[in-house]
């Protein structure tokens, strides 16, 4: 700081990457915490609550697959704008659509709760709400293709690293194709696959978790 | 910061950005996120769920203008931020004023995804959204030219740049005055042409994106 | 920042500053935003649309009212955190209790805009209004005066400011006992007048502002 | 600032502290302000809204015991952040699940507020309710006691301290299985002792307040 050096790394990430993350906090925390206004027992449970709250179980579930969801979405946009020098108004704009696909959740979220006993309706309520799943999975992958291809990631990123995120967030989009499909047969068990791939994307096995969370921030050989 | 030239930067944005930003922020991303609330197929929907999904196509179509208006709303009131060296009190009041159109929005979007179908209330509910939206984007306006008016923007901002974003900001109010006129008469086309705007609003076209997202933060020779 | 001296003035603030104005923006900005949600017309509005819009005044009135009250709590806890050095723990407890009021307004808000036109009902829920308003003006000063009293505000701080803040927190929680009298017999009126309560809070006259926007953040001196 | 000692305090403390704290206080912020939409007077009040507005006595305390109960965990998720210095993978994996319970409890809120005055069903919804704060509460506990273990806390940070924060977060577990026990047959009972559990948590005791709110962030001895 004595000289010509004016601390280069702030600046340098693109000044609105602060508002970006502020907003997109902003929508993935409200989203994930409206999910609970979508559980309710029937106004007439009276005498048997605890059977009523028992048999909320969807709900819970269908709470829990969202909540994971969305949770991991955060997870992984926190890992995206980590590697980000800097963000232009393309990236903005998909952000943008990304938010839109999110906040959209908590609805094909409650069509599941609500419907999943019944027989016929229960096969498109799984199915339409695997297939917004996969929109919100997919738009983070291209956000951060985006990222890749347009030069955004910070130039002291590792390759590794980089590489390992893009194959973190890819395998699940095929899991969801795969579940969507099965969802037309087998509705519940394909929740439970959703629940399943967000908890994959979730729990940090060792060496992805480096690819969610890089451990460095300052350029290589300044940690030694 | 070795002599007399103490990062006047930071200081000299006006000390209550931060929190008007972050206010901001937060009550445009929780506007933007309650439009979901309002989306929901009517208790009978059992058997024919598909079909009611699907019948929801004004929900969605509302969802999508409104998530869009108060998304280029946001980016607007960014880019406006974005030129301030400081605010001052009115500044902080018309600000108030723009959030108070902006939160109100879920309402008329619930009203027109409701009524749409409905021939009478249809031109009312696409009349009082339009208006609404048009309020909002005036208000975006009035604050920005205030801000001009008032020398809040940062002296080292390009007039050329202060000219494109007023540019960009105003032609919205007329599209949006010939919109409410057709709703009158072909209220579906009118919102179809809302969220053209907001599309229009968000989209970067390349000069235009520079006058919604300014390169510079620094004073001009700095950067070289 | 030659010497020993490691740039005081940020720490000094008190540590939790920050997380304390974040989580309370938090809060402001759900409770402004989360006002819309009450506002609905009736399910059989259908055909008279028009005039079911028209006749939602008192929810609109209602809105405007809670909005301007939030709102100028919001500007209220702006200039008293400006005006702090630190934070401490009493401190932090007083102001939840203010968040537990201004986060309870939704509620009368609602009340008073689903019974204005019920003649003996309308009486109870504009006094009820009333009483929730005072609360959170009332608690924005005990919030104030507190931290006058437990020497949180900064030592640079103008006694003359000071004063100015603590006349200007002042003479509402009057204004909200003659207008919650007033309610008992002409409802309507009262919540008008808590509206121009409001917008007294809101409005900057010109000594005033200064009250409620302190110029200055560095000590005296500095400046010249 | 000169030479080799380039401010090491805010990168040590791990990069992503501000973003896992934004969006945990944003999580926090809305879930506290959502109990509010919960109380509502039953549709046909009318005539005698003053009662019913009495007669709404379990919401509001119910309204006020989770507001407590929330205001208190957010406390102790600043006092535990505070102490970090940075934050690992499985930290923030614990968070979410924190506040996956913490978002929940406007449900079980709202279901004890429905069904207090109902003889069978009360005992039901004290008890979901109890299990639901405990949960929160533990998790907490959990939190805390993970960062100690896997080294997560700053070394400066005083060992009598960070005891003294393990034993703040521990007493109400225990607390919470009496009173769960308890509303099994006085149901009311139980969530006044939850609400004073919150309270006791809340009101900082001169000890107690100290591990909750350490007064040092930077090394001792650099204060003196």
């Amino acid at each position: 700081m004595t000289n010509a050096e004016p601390a280069p790394e702030p600046p340098r990430r693109g000044f609105r990457t602060g508002r970006l993350e502020a907003f997109s906090d902003g929508v993935f925390a409200i989203a994930i915490t409206l999910l609970v206004l979508d559980i309710a027992v029937s106004e007439v449970a009276g005498k048997h609550l605890l059977r009523s709250v028992i048999d909320l179980w969807p709900s819970y579930l269908a709470y829990v697959t969202s909540f994971s969801t969305i949770g991991a979405a955060w997870l992984g946009h926190n890992a995206i704008t980590e590697y980000l020098e800097r963000t232009d108004a393309a990236f903005i704009r998909l952000n943008l659509l990304l938010l839109l696909f999110a906040a959209f959740l908590p609805f094909p979220t409650r069509l599941f709760a609500d419907y999943i006993r019944d027989d016929n309706a229960e096969r498109v309520a799984a199915t339409f709400y695997g297939i917004c799943l996969l929109l919100t999975s997919t738009l983070l992958l291209v956000l951060w293709r985006y990222a890749v291809w347009a030069h955004l990631v910070r130039p002291d990123a590792d390759d590794e690293e980089v590489g390992l995120l893009t194959q973190r967030l890819t395998p699940g989009l095929g899991g969801y194709l795969v579940l969507i499909a099965a969802g037309l047969f087998v509705p519940v068990v394909a929740v439970v696959g959703y629940l399943a791939i967000a908890i994959y994307y979730i729990i940090p096995f060792r060496r992805l978790s480096a690819g969610f969370f890089p451990r460095r921030r300052r350029p290589p050989g300044r940690d030694a």
